[in-house]
């Protein structure tokens, strides 16, 4: 018997199905220490147990992004580890801050399938839930992926399409109990710039480089416990590059937005992500950030501020997304639309 | 007075001395995520406290090889500073699990030594001990290092070589107060396989492999305050390549190893070990395993599996040792022989 | 309005204002274990929390680098996004131990400026001082650092020169409350050499080298939140390469010099201190140090020794400093004159 696991192919998914992700990860203040050593992360939210605990919150959470890529990477190897392309993400909650001492697990339920007309191929949409140790629901996100079959002629299944939110309405989104931003520090948060001070359509140029290297996108993708292949063998494409996870340049990307983007401090939620263009090792990421709508909360002196934020390899001075055809211009690395929190 | 330590030679060991390494070192969550940063390792019980406390444990410990690898930088100023290779380990007991806060030192006692016929090196035994802040033995192993003589005019000593196990007898393996598979959670912890569904003789390719970068075999060293200039200096080998610390390719292969050996949780023993070629920056580490034996334990659904594990830096798919010759295939780095508590 | 920070020029400061640097940072044992994992490390008392409480400490702090390292970090967006160069230190003083759970925030005084004669830019003298959650001031130190002006135009400063000591007297130096090595353990520490054992005027060649990798200066850099942009991106030097920030050449080196100075403990006063020539990836870093001065101190069985550490990127054998120019060799990195605590 075949101990080893070769992944599920597209006809081995069910809609209806859930599926129990193994190896839950507990999270201490060492995995705090290294996302702020791989990517230039300076929210003061979840830089400074103060800081947090002057917002309304019991100490400075584990940023959302690393939660997030825990939540995710459980969910590698019984979705993507044979996926031809992550297509995207809908409807993603951050529903309560992970602390040191806090162990993850998550579940997928395979809510829509889709055989390509091709036949080798289809997409499927799962609906993932990370929990916490007191079996609370941390990150709730939707994700679809092409997924290869292994037997082509596997009969195609029926067809069953979500229904997914291009965007999360502000008044769904949830606020971590407690926060409030009626005593904000702006001097030790870094910027002087409130939710107000911002305009719906303004572009925000963020500016800093960072050059990446196959060590440092590794250590960040495993720490995830993100097992995919093309992240660490270079045998695994034709061309002997490793691909570099996604979600490492969400958090880049989103690291950089401090310079512009000091007091969006908190994520609570994912309205949609593209991965445009892949990005390899010696690609010099930058970023730039577009406000696309502002809203109150019920929370105490607390905005939603819904972003687009976007990654490329090139320049970001000219803060253009797509090209005359309309497609993702080839710098474009990432076009993320998140709400964040602010103060108002 | 020459103050920098210029390392023991052949000529400064005597039988039955014992020496107290320096440098004790107290590990903490940091260490448990650095570990997992580094190595693409999943095993249950090291990566959450929940599923460590369903098995009778207080919490996580930290992974048994990197405890090993604690212990075992603590001996290199000492042992194998001059060092002209690391020939074997035999006898190694992990008899404790080590946690988050514990404070490790090592002795070494020498229970060996022959000269070698060439007269400019010998061989060293030494039977060292690793010790938590309650000076309880956590493991306990023999290693022999063939070492430079400083002054090849000293008289060679008496040759005295000890007797080694080349294997533990699994009724002799300590198994951890508490240690329960009984309630297992095989779909968290990633597999279905219990010790009942492996052969002896069985072999299984972990298939996965990972590509090898400068920094990060160097930030793994030093974080066992390995000091030996090889691993670090590009100026210490006639080729400028750095010589990778053979404990990095035992962690690479045994995290590698999860795909197919999910519920070898915890390392119990290692009955023998050889690096059988150089593993440089560039290398592409797989991983296979054989299983040995099985056997029972004392512990409430526990079992002890004696594995072989192989790294290579080829192909892992055909799974053999030896070439014509009997000598190791060339693309072998690694052969390790180790007992693992699995579910029953 | 430009969110984004463009960065302090020359003629943005005025002597005797205050500025409160943002991004306070709790640290954890996250931090303790990158600081090993990026240097060799070794130094007892911050390795072992019993090694430190038999020191008088009620835990192993961390290391006093890091901790300025992190103080220092936080100036950089206020005092050296647009330095030309950082010219100086004096007057450093160590005045608390950080511990795990402490969240550190920088404030700085402007205390000197002085226009060049080319108009172009000028001098910036700061006063940094670092706090824990209890407003202690942790480290306390002075700077200065060339910076650009925005606009040539801008009329000159009246120019103050602070008066800075070019040596902090023995006697001034603050001792951890309650450091005591009347029990020094030396074999746990390493080395026998107490402050004794050592002659002013004395040179130690620390022998061992490290060769500098991109992600390892990177990580590092990151992990202080230091947003200096040639650390980071390759784009911002005509010549492609990243500049190493000069703290990490004085962590490596410092870490080095456990050979032959592993009693030199805690780090009391820095004296001064400059980057001699710059770093880059691929250099192999070694260190020599001098004896300049030994001292009694007020507490139990500790000695201040005051060393010069330098570090180069060539042999360190010849401990020479300048050539016969009375220039800085073009090896040598660093030149950092320093108090550490010892036993007598």
């Amino acid at each position: 018997m075949v101990k080893t696991n070769a992944g599920r192919f597209f006809e081995d998914y069910t809609v209806g199905e859930t599926i129990h992700h193994a190896v839950p990860r507990t999270v201490s203040g060492g995995e705090r220490a290294l996302y702020h050593a791989l990517y230039p992360a300076r929210h003061a939210l979840y830089s400074s147990d103060e800081f947090a605990r002057a917002s309304g919150l019991p100490a400075s959470p584990l940023d959302d992004l690393a939660a997030f890529h825990v939540v995710f990477g459980k969910t590698v190897p019984d979705v993507s580890l044979n996926a031809l392309a992550n297509l995207g993400y809908a409807e993603g909650h951050f529903l309560k801050p992970v602390y040191a001492g806090d162990t993850l697990r998550t579940t997928s339920e395979v809510i829509g399938l889709k055989q390509n007309s091709n036949g080798k191929s289809g997409v499927v949409w799962v609906h993932s839930k990370g929990f916490n140790q007191r079996d609370e629901v941390v990150i709730d996100y939707k994700r679809w992926v092409m997924v290869r079959k292994r037997d082509l002629d596997a009969a195609a299944p029926d067809t069953v399409l979500p229904e997914l939110s291009s965007v999360i309405d502000a008044a769904d989104l949830t606020i971590p109990e407690g926060l409030d931003f009626s005593g904000y520090d702006y001097a030790l948060a870094g910027e002087p710039h409130r939710a107000a001070d911002y305009e719906v359509g303004e572009k925000i140029n963020h500016v800093d480089g960072v050059t990446i290297e196959e060590a440092e996108h590794m250590i960040a993708t495993r720490l995830w416990q993100n097992t995919a292949k093309v992240h660490f063998d270079t045998s695994a494409r034709p061309d002997g590059t490793r691909l570099i996870y996604g979600g490492h340049v969400i958090s880049m990307a989103r690291a950089l937005s401090f310079n512009g983007l000091a007091n969006a401090q908190m994520i609570a939620g994912i309205n949609a992500g593209a991965h445009a263009n892949p990005c390899l090792s010696g690609d010099t990421i930058r970023a730039w950030s577009e406000v696309l709508d502002i809203a109150e909360t019920s929370a105490n002196g607390v905005s939603a501020v819904r972003l687009r934020l976007v990654a490329t390899k090139g320049d970001s001075a000219e803060m253009t997304l797509r090209g005359e055809d309309g497609k993702y211009r080839p710098d474009v690395l990432l076009d993320l639309d998140y709400w964040a929190l602010m103060p108002s």
